[in-house]
């Protein structure tokens, strides 16, 4: 464990130049923050280059020392640089973005055009915790966004999340199409389908391309009597996840 | 319809105000952006007093002007000045804030100590497509602050919203109290009851307090085969208002 105190040191400088995503973009590493997604990535075998941490002594600093990973007890002031939240507690840890995994035969939710980060990471986190496979196609978020991986809370390192080329891909893996819409007509239960099936949600702002629509399966409509025309995307990929798991198992 | 070109306008420096918590505190008003919210309000019969607009010919605007609110026609940099987003569109409203109506005896959602406003804002989106009154309890956010009302997408003009001074008024107005907690054991079939119920979730950090657990009459655990062992606050009350409605209608 080395001490670092000056905000200057060339390990922090680096770390946090990967604020900005054309820096992550070109080193092909991100920033990870918080004790329990440090853990998470960790246990689920992630390349953590550096973890910088009020305190060595504590247990998720250890297991990264034990992992064979640079750790580095900074001052206040450096966690902060490094640091995306306003009062960070740390730790921050320094991660090597994996490539992208080959899509598997098997249930997956699609984020078409999905921008929000938030958005993006709630998603993975709701389908770490239902079993499903993540596919982001078009102008969704960069998955490994900082601001992703904190609403993931884990996620990314217990499903894989693949960035496809395009919705082919999905087709090429042996994936049903299904698409999420709103609409008058709920029928929930066209989630019962046997085959490994790819979940499509669209835009917070235009929702899925009507080509695309036009291209999948089988639609799907949440029912919603309330009246409104849409839920969160997140909700709305996470009830379609539960409904389906509910209806197949 | 008055056209502003100065950020020093009287209306505009008051309505900027009210991006401090303070200021909506202190003058019972809040500020609520977009075309799809601003229309909400006005549909729900919502005290709008102020709308600031670029377009003074959109419809919305004209709407707006028809209910008899002041409607301002300003220049980019004045709207920029009153809207709480980085590029806005607008239109942007001042709206007053309405006095917490009373707890009616149906299906209500209940946030415990649930500090994200994005948060907030997405489960009263929810409630509003699945007909849940909606209440807060503790140190819940504002509901009324901005970025909860965009993050609701209109749900505020949909269904009420209660601040309450404490559990007990769920008791007293009839309701059966349902906690909703992670646990190995998942039980969602506990949501079918006739009683009209009050849902309760707790906050991002801690969950629900054990004490507020202990008074319910059930508990609730939403299955989650990964293992996670929590889902986000807003997809987790989300999905359970969904079952419930699913196995009581």
């Amino acid at each position: 464990v080395e001490l670092i105190s000056s905000t200057n040191n060339r390990r922090v400088v680096e770390a946090a130049k990967l604020h900005r995503s054309r820096e992550r973009r070109d080193t092909g590493r991100t920033l990870l923050e918080g004790p329990h997604n440090v853990a998470e990535a960790l246990a689920g075998g992630a390349e953590v280059q550096a973890l910088f941490t009020l305190d060595a002594g504590s247990e998720v600093a250890q297991d990264a020392a034990l992992a064979g990973v640079d750790v580095f007890e900074v001052a206040p002031v450096v966690l902060a640089k490094v640091a995306a939240t306003e009062h960070p507690r740390g730790p921050v840890a320094v991660l090597a973005v994996p490539p992208s995994p080959p899509l598997a035969r098997r249930d997956t939710v699609v984020l078409v055009d999905v921008a929000d980060p938030g958005n993006v990471g709630t998603v993975i986190r709701s389908a770490a915790a239902f079993g499903f496979q993540v596919a982001l196609v078009g102008s969704a978020a960069d998955p490994w966004a900082p601001k992703v991986l904190r609403a993931a809370a884990g996620g990314h390192f217990r499903v894989p999340v693949c960035v496809l080329a395009g919705p082919d891909d999905l087709v090429r893996a042996g994936l049903r199409m299904t698409a999420l819409v709103p609409s008058p007509e709920a029928n929930p239960g066209a989630l019962n389908r046997r085959w490994p099936t790819a979940l499509l949600v669209g835009s917070e702002a235009h929702g899925l391309p009507a080509v695309l629509v036009g291209a999948c399966d089988s639609v799907v409509t949440l029912p919603m009597p309330g009246g409104v025309e849409s839920l969160n995307v997140a909700v709305a990929a996470s009830i379609a996840m539960y409904e389906r798991l509910r209806l197949t198992s």
